[in-house]
């Protein structure tokens, strides 16, 4: 017998997390920030970064990692460029909020840069993109992360899985890249561990440094496989160096102290194209580019390399349909972690029926 | 009997270049950009791109492709983001003024975006976060090229090899990111294929779809690996379609039509973190980030994956080490290259010498 998926409104999911987080003591701004990042995410299939975060989340909370009260404050500025510190604020308020800074200066002079200290785990990364995006802007934004791939040549971790994204707006949804730097997430690799199958690609070394498609040997030799080998490598080391230089905040190498991704450095770009184009006309030429690349024809199913592929797509599209099925039909849930939020409830100032 | 290879000081490279370009009829100002653009590109072992390709550049030059008479002209400007017009000046010329000019209006206002349309193959990305670097400032750029790697799920070719440089200024020189999203150069697999050498790792695919290192198989089949396979192909999508919306140029779709890289689009960012930090304090800062990435041990010669690893370095350290021994020694050419570009003389106008 087929398992039915469960399926859960936007509207419900968010309203949820807005309890939750309300009775946490988070303001309203806050909570309303963090509830619509995790259903925002849960809806556009980043389950790993939506629902099923949003516990551990709340955890993290009630342990002191993220501070409820504190609110990001500017420490230094040169004109568009400015330094912040979220003060261990909430990662996706921090994050939004200065996403929104960059925007605010891009709309006033073109374009707005914001190092951001001290913060905490943004959840997920692309979020911050869609900001700028349905604001008009095109976005860039990355963070560093503790170490978790080696650098190349070596099989001791030294840089972060630091995930950057571009965004560009649309009329339809943003144009949306959020990439992390080794070929598959950890709850990739926890997900096909699981089921005990093998990764669709190389995703990391053995113990001998054979490339394996095998999640339990990547776990065991700690050596993922980072995009473009030396390339990735080598580019997680200059997002952390240039988010630190922006921010003035912790490098990678200080977060492998704690191996926490707390108090960690980001960047947010906005930059404003409304001064050279209209936006009918920007749309427009963006349909021309994505017209072109759809229209490379799909692999013949006998292509060895077809397997992992579900035909050729524009960044963002994939999450485009899924956002629309998912507000058609409902956001599917994972019975377990659906139930164990909808349980939680304030006694007495405690926070009961949280598991772990 | 072994073959010595011939060294030519970094002076006289340049001063042969200079000596051409003069003749060509290149302002002063433009062919001293260009002769110090393609001897620091040899100085600092891209020889790909300096000695080697400075006859392709003249030829172009006298087909027309490049207008050596253009000067670049601002079209639009919003503040910190401007949009200019190259006008097919030469590539070097119109990416070295863009990025000084985005390092202009980063120390006048922190930060400086630059979108340049109609612009000619600017040899090595690198030179241009050099430029920034060496202002003190944080310097991003890239551009898109014709369309050489199909995206995920297609065998056939839609999007750039679009390089992206990421630079930060550092006493002892830039740490610097020079980085294309193809897996190897097609320099590289021609230097591969000449040797009948396999590739160092998986380059492409072959016509089955199988991944494979014969240079070869990958010519034959146009599939080169992009970094991170769907992930290098939509990052190559987003930094042609930023760079399309901040320069209203031509995208790699219209460069489809002719298959040069010709007329493209680039952009240019520079930030000036020097009201955040004085510079020893932050070249002390950075110096503890590679200090940390450098201590992670190399792989034992048992790993299998050692074989292309010349040891853990941080991004542009390879570069700095090799511009030492090429100015201690001289810079190592290839006689045919070097001799003919020796041979070339104007007699009545006309350029003499010139093979091909």
């Amino acid at each position: 017998m087929e398992k039915t998926v469960r399926r859960i409104p936007f509207e419900t999911m968010r309203a949820e997390f807005l309890r939750i987080l309300l009775s946490q003591g988070f303001s309203r701004e806050h909570a309303e920030l963090c509830a619509n990042s995790f259903a925002e995410n849960s809806l556009e299939g980043v389950y790993s970064h939506g629902l099923n975060r949003f516990l551990p989340f709340i955890k993290r909370v009630r342990e002191g990692g993220i501070d409820i009260h504190a609110e990001p404050v500017r420490v230094a500025s040169f004109g568009v460029l400015e330094q912040w510190d979220a003060r261990r604020a909430a990662g996706p308020v921090a994050a939004t909020l200065s996403m929104r800074r960059a925007i605010h200066l891009a709309h006033e002079q073109g374009a707005g840069i914001i190092g951001l200290k001290n913060t905490n785990h943004w959840m997920r990364a692309g979020t911050y993109g869609k900001v700028a995006a349905q604001a008009g802007c095109i976005g860039i934004c990355f963070t560093n992360t503790i170490p978790i791939i080696p650098p190349w040549g070596s099989g001791e971790r030294r840089v972060g899985n630091n995930p950057i994204v571009f965004a560009v707006p649309h009329k339809d949804g943003p144009i949306l890249l959020d990439m992390s730097l080794a070929q598959f997430s950890n709850g990739k690799l926890h997900f096909y561990g699981r089921e005990h199958k093998p990764l669709p690609e190389y995703g990391g070394y053995d113990a001998a440094g054979n490339l394996t498609r095998d999640p339990g040997e990547i776990k065991k030799s700690k050596r993922p496989l980072p995009i473009g080998l030396w390339k990735g490598t080598g580019l997680a080391f200059m997002l952390d160096l240039i988010a630190v230089c922006l921010s003035g905040g912790r490098s990678t190498a200080d977060l492998s102290k704690e191996m926490e991704d707390d108090r960690v450095s980001q960047v947010f770009m906005a930059m404003d194209p409304a001064r050279f184009w209209g936006k009918e006309e920007m749309d427009a030429r963006i349909d021309l580019m994505t017209t072109h690349l759809l229209s490379a024809s799909p692999l013949p199913e006998t292509d060895a390399s077809v397997s992992s592929s579900r035909g050729v797509r524009y960044p963002g599209q994939g999450m485009r349909q899924t956002r629309e099925e998912n507000l058609r039909l409902g956001i599917p849930v994972d019975d377990e972690y659906w139930d164990e939020v909808c349980r939680l409830r304030v006694d007495g100032g405690e926070l009961n029926g949280l598991s772990g």
